[in-house]
């Protein structure tokens, strides 16, 4: 039976998506793509024959929709996966759940209320293959105890002049906070945060240190103005061995006496099989009602958002800053 | 409309396609399994609701079979083509067509009479990023004119004891001529090949150099043995600048006084994405008509089994062996 | 005119410097080898012909020695150093001059009140082709302005059983302190310090944040039980671009599906080559009295004690420590 | 006691071996510079307080001559070596020997006659790190039987604009045919070459396949103007595995979406080592007597003149060439 999925969001995101699932999920159908802008909507749902709609709360109603999948703004976020668990229907949301760790247990409750997950959130990295193999190693105990995880999260450039060093933690540093619980199968206990000066008005680097329940150390480098190219670097030291990302590239050139590789202009090319895989595990999801095993959840939304928030306090205040969660609830454990 | 595929041959490779028709193709359904072993058959279609069939010429003549895929042994390869072609039904036959450049002959020619092309062949490897990327810096002028390209390709062990040499040069080695004649763009002259000795009973690499019309020097080194992993290099000289297949490893270890990187253990994993890419050409060819612009066509089969029945030739003899082929008929022009 | 150098201290970096002296650094002779013990006097001298002596103060009073080398251990080197400058001799003396920055400063005033400077301090990574690379680009503009630098100081063990954290930054860091320090051409303002917890009684990785007074940001790891090898990485990261030091390795291996390169067990093969510049950088300081220029001072090794007795307590207290030196006297501006 | 050496010749080489003795080998002194442009040999002299001389037998026979280092023309080196053997002083000659193996085998009858190896020739690769690990691997037996070795030697561009491929034999090759045959510890049995169109006027790489008496087959590729880089590769590849020599770069630059490593502009900097061990390893062959275990000898000055020989014929014949030496003399056993 195939399922039929709704694209909210026609922006960047929403485009993709919706070429996944129209391309790359065999079983599900790209039913509608709904966005405020319906000629927006419309460019995206028109390549792959969708409907095209303009209210996200009545396309997450229709009988027609078996599932959904939100890439409209950050703040829609919780409002509408919570609109789908009073549906009924499964969501795949893109991250964050919220920037508000207090929004996101409105929908940690409703969960719990509805006594099952209904929100499935994009953290893809969990599913890139770099990501898989370092979690694997050291679950294999190939590294001995985890010790430190090193990050480095660098953009080309912001996508808008006003980006801040807060902005940083709340918006890009989320991938790094969910992934590094993910692999490390723990929870922090206090980060903090600080900025090199740059030269000129683009926001700074944000460099943060944060340790975990488990007692390791894990640092984070945001650098969305880091001009060579989207590089995305995690080292996992173990007391015996340390697995490092790699990075990927198909051919190196031999030219005007160097040797290069070429990087990624941006995330998109990067994450490309991690998106789709993600997409996959959530169309099992759907057909099975069985929460995909590494996925992210509405739990790790809130988690993401509580150690950004203090996150945000660190780097405002210079001072390290307790990261301080509610119990996991059982329908998380 | 779906289209209904059928694969034929239900062995390693038979079963890979039937995974990618079921899962990485959508718009295609895996119709039918077909194998002289129904049992094997079975084994492979039961996963993905497909029917099960042991005799390939009638599964071909099917009506709710809309394209094949031909995965059975190479000696089948040109007769069923032969029969799709008959059948007015397009197909993706592995590699090779045929080891004799004849019976190729025999291919090209039903085509010729039927006017169209309908056989694509599985030579995965143009889909490879790697390629496609030297390739693209070829075209782009980034190298300069071709000089030279080096290739080498390394297995961990032969499938069977009794590999020869030969058997190299017509099994193997037909992958490095069809993308060396589709990255340079031009066609052999002359081929000469000579081996080492090994000290066991193993089979030894091949050594060949091949001059193209273009008067380019091309070496293949195919060791069948190579013991340490499975690993294809490529490296495209140009008169300014040099580019070459880059090992993609996701992930590095430190251990032990080493950093290491892993190889995989056979060609399945190393080409996935390659014979992805091929099949959803050939569904889009299925579906359109248009035969897709960097596929192999039964003509490049033709090639490759022209420069191994030199290349065979070459390593019995010790000579240099010219590579005669017939003129291009215009269909694959 | 030869240069007759005496080498005090006949350990491990007593050994590696008579040998540089004897082969490496035409011009000079090893005149006197000087141990407390000295059977081990004996043991390096006798190689090279060269005299063995027990008493440091009266090998450096001695009229057939020019020039001094202090190896011995670390509680001597600012005493050894202050008998040097009194006989108006010049001395390249091993890191620390003191782990004291108290004890710095009489070197300091001592050279003050001679009016030149005698001691050349062993912080040879200034002298590594690496670091000379990295800070040349940065120089040379090739970064744009320097925003971070990230150090990791790994080796495969500890010396000792009972090596503390504290240790790490005294005897490890102080490596890392100078040549950031030189590279970036800054002083520190600031230092924090946070350590992971390990399963069993082996001293943990320290990890340091500091911050300069030209607004970098710079992290420092030592990890000095890393197991896997003796591993240095810095990355200095510009607004424009990034460099980073390169791992050397003259061979790579392939066998048993894995690509690898080798590790350095310690420092000495690693090193090896700035040891033998900085030396011979000594020896030119020595027949010409110009200090060489990128050689550290005693002003050098007063800041890496400044930084490192902060960092001492910073690691104690869990609290951000400001790193507060006094003016730089005329003498080493 | 010092050893007082001549250099002959005052050009590139010669420049470069003057300040080897003078600054590199503790022991030696650098007593004269000798060319028949004596302004140019007052250039190189003068640095390092040597005395200067035109006539090159005339300091061959000097008293205070001990040694000799001969950098001058290649036509030269036979001539003078004789008169070295002549005058009984051993002498460091750079390759060849001779272009000419009648010409090399008047070299080894002096020898023979005189009963002692007198000269060392400058195949300095021996001395690289790199292929003094790739020789270890296998006689270690990491590797297995050997089985193949291929060889890249690529310049940036030729020297003269009227280079031919047969030069590219006789001249480039030679560092190749010599480090093979020591590394693989055997001698070839045949040759043959070829080479690619250019578009332009200057000289084509040359592709040479050698057999080897052991079994072995070796690939070499000269590209006089590879444009890119000065870039010197080898594989050597075994039976259980394969070691390669790794690209040496000590920095690694991100910027414009690439990261990038740079290559040695020509061989000077990339072999600058390699020239120190064995020309140090010329002093001690003069202060003890014993030859050099790793050096090359007449002989093999010889073997590679054979070989070059036997290349310059296959090239301009298209024919596979043997190779056809003298019994080895016991002296060189």
């Amino acid at each position: 039976m195939t399922i039929r999925i709704a694209v909210i969001g026609a922006g960047l995101m929403g485009a993709d998506h919706a070429k996944i699932v129209a391309e790359d999920m065999p079983g599900a159908r790209l039913q509608v793509v709904c966005d405020r802008d319906s000629a927006r909507a419309a460019g995206v749902a028109g390549a792959y024959g969708a409907e095209v709609a303009s209210d996200p709360e009545a396309v997450i109603a229709r009988a027609d929709v078996d599932a959904v999948i939100i890439a409209s703004p950050d703040f829609t976020h919780a409002p509408l996966s919570l609109a789908c668990i009073r549906a009924g229907k499964r969501v795949m949301c893109e991250k964050p759940l919220s920037q508000s760790s207090a929004e996101c247990l409105t929908v940690i409750e409703a969960e719990q209320v509805a006594g099952a997950r209904f929100v499935q959130l994009g953290f893809m990295r969990r599913y890139d293959e770099a990501y898989v193999q370092m979690k694997a190693a050291l679950v294999q105990g190939r590294l001995g105890r985890a010790l430190m995880m090193h990050n480095f999260h660098r953009n080309v450039s912001t996508p808008a002049t006003d980006f801040t060093g807060a902005m940083a933690i709340t918006n890009s540093a989320p991938h790094e906070f969910d992934v590094v619980r993910h692999v490390l199968g723990t929870e922090y206990a206090a980060i903090s945060a600080t900025q090199p000066k740059r030269s000129d008005a683009l926001v700074a680097p944000v460099c943060m240190v944060l340790e975990t329940l488990d007692g390791q150390v894990v640092t984070i480098e945001v650098n969305n103005n880091a001009a060579y190219g989207y590089d995305i670097r995690a080292e996992l030291v173990g007391e015996t061995a340390s697995i490092a990302l790699n990075p990927v590239a198909y051919t190196r050139l031999d030219a005007g006496l160097t040797n290069a590789t070429a990087y990624d202009a941006d995330w998109r090319s990067r994450y490309r099989d991690a998106y789709v895989r993600q997409n996959r595990a959530f169309l099992r999801f759907v057909q099975t009602g069985d929460f995909p095993q590494i996925a992210a959840s509405a739990w790790d939304g809130y988690a993401a958002a509580v150690v950004a928030e203090a996150g945000v306090r660190a780097l405002a205040s210079g001072q390290k800053i307790p990261v301080t969660m509610m119990a996991r609830p059982e329908l998380y454990a």
